[in-house]
């Protein structure tokens, strides 16, 4: 067992600086595309699908030598249970068909039991626990990012009907939230319990907001479920809010024990503001496309940026994308690996 | 004449704090979706009418009690005389049917001569200074912005060509950014000869680079085109690097008098750290959206928060979306006025 990456989410000392990346298992990756391809099913065939889902989650692990594992899902699954109707729509991404915008609509939701409504999610876990050699992380969204799809219907460019319930009708935001953090709270309690061994809360969408309203409208919702989280589990939590530099005074109280932080911040200056906290980040997806040796400079001078860390763990400030060279991905593990080697 | 907002840019005592916003004259106005419809032309053809250009800019203005006026026009437009074929699509935005991505590409790019190729608006800035009680903002794309439109075809989500030329074709990527600096520099030049009081360069989208890809390749080019200005010009320069929080740093040496700043970032804490530059922003657009009273509030707390600025230009931190009912507007800049008032 490897467990490098769940020191250094504690702070601890660790022998090198441990990697894994953000949709590490996803589509850059051609025996991905074979799996996805294989039963005709759809993206969210895919996701209900345990022996499958051991499978992509396994192959990043084993093809790079990465730190850690990530649960093969999709932030959006525990909404279906809550009651909306999901689609994936190629090229343009997830649609709710009915999205939230009245009392009727939140009112409407339900608060569901994981292990009864995802078993497929448990199911995976188990599974994966009996094969990997490194940590697996379980995750989901963060209220404000979901609630974000559920009422915009879809991704969104300045999430209007989001910000206008927010300011128009509080409470009917917040009713909505509350039921959402609600959902979430119990769904990353049952990951845990499968066997999940560190929790990621993806707030996709945080950097959208001005500090005063995430402050009103994003963040409580994530320290409840933290703190919920909190007694019953003692799993390493990461909190990542995603362009979400001007908002870290506000994402440090958030409980969580790890940070994680986009490309848009020189990890140094970050690193001065976070506190107590780790840190996990941040090179440019896109730096994955700098030829070997600039991208292995690059690496060397991120690695060095953040030896002032309570702790780090290596990743890329957001996901990688479906373009990017396979072997781009080796060179960038092996590189973390060699130049963090404590000697 | 009404110079409060000239005043505000170089840094000079004013009796209240000038106000205008960032695409003032545009869709969310009945009376300029009756210009723009008048004539059956397209946005483009709008854009290269002095007559009705003259008429949307002024509309705002009067309509509103705006203490400056822009230009109506677009970044895209001295793109078309260099040589690239513009289109507006319905929906999808800019689109350049033909991308730069070879060194041919880029040695087929010209530099023209801003007179000869784009008099409508030399001729549109002349219309308006003889109606303008208050001054007139001429404007241009950044050099890195509007590469991104030529490099990507239009918009884009990740910007994965625009970097893969940064990162594996440094040299084409600075010949192409040379070229679009040249004819830049003088277009604003032009404009300021032909009448523009202040010049707003934008950086829509320097917000998606690391500090380090941006202080390398997109900071010079802004750096070069304002340091020709100087030569020619005493008009004061802004400079508005959108999702720039993290790039304060390097945008301080751009060599502007005013920094525009986006909503996503305190403006108390950014004006902490611009040092001697004035600064313009940064209410969320979609704070247009608060019912009245909590509008005013947000209004009154930002002029607070920005009351140790050297000067402070109050505007919303993007442009204003075309769902925002007029009347929102008119608040907005009565408050602005009523509170930013000196006794």
């Amino acid at each position: 067992m490897n467990d490098t990456f769940l020191k250094a989410c504690r702070g601890e000392k660790t022998e090198y600086t441990p990697v894994w990346i953000m949709r590490q298992a996803g589509r850059y990756l051609p025996q991905y595309l074979e799996v996805r391809g294989r039963g005709k099913g759809t993206f969210l065939d895919l996701c209900k699908d345990p022996a499958r889902c051991t499978e992509v989650t396994l192959q990043p692990v084993d093809f790079f030598n990465m730190d850690a594992a990530i649960l093969f899902s999709d932030i959006l699954i525990p909404m279906e249970p809550m009651g909306m109707n999901l689609e994936f729509h190629e090229g343009r991404g997830p649609v709710f068909t009915d999205p939230i915008r009245s009392r009727k609509d939140v009112e409407a939701l339900v608060i569901p039991d994981p292990e009864a409504t995802m078993p497929f999610v448990m199911e995976t876990i188990k599974l994966l626990r009996a094969e990997l050699k490194v940590p697996l992380i379980g995750f989901s969204g963060a209220p404000f990012t979901l609630a974000t799809y559920l009422i915009e219907g879809g991704s969104s460019k300045v999430f209007l009907e989001t910000k206008k319930m927010m300011f128009q009708a509080p409470e009917l935001y917040h009713n909505l939230l509350q039921k959402i953090t609600d959902c979430t709270s119990l769904y990353l309690q049952a990951q845990a319990k499968a066997g999940a061994q560190t929790l990621q809360i993806f707030d996709s969408w945080a950097g959208i907001l001005a500090p005063v309203d995430y402050a009103r409208f994003a963040l409580p919702y994530v320290q409840s479920i933290i703190n919920d989280l909190r007694k019953v589990t003692d799993v390493p939590i990461i909190y990542f809010a995603n362009n979400g530099s001007t908002l870290i005074e506000h994402t440090m109280t958030a409980g969580a024990d790890v940070l994680g932080l986009d490309w848009r911040i020189n990890i140094k200056k970050a690193i001065a503001r976070v506190g107590d906290h780790v840190v996990q980040g941040n090179l440019d997806p896109i730096a994955l496309f700098l030829p070997e040796e600039d991208l292995k400079q690059r690496i060397k001078q991120l690695l060095e940026d953040a030896r002032e860390a309570k702790g780090h763990i290596f990743n890329l400030g957001h996901g990688v994308v479906p373009q990017t060279p396979p072997d781009q991905v080796r060179i960038t593990v092996d590189a973390v690996h060699e130049f963090s080697a404590r000697a």
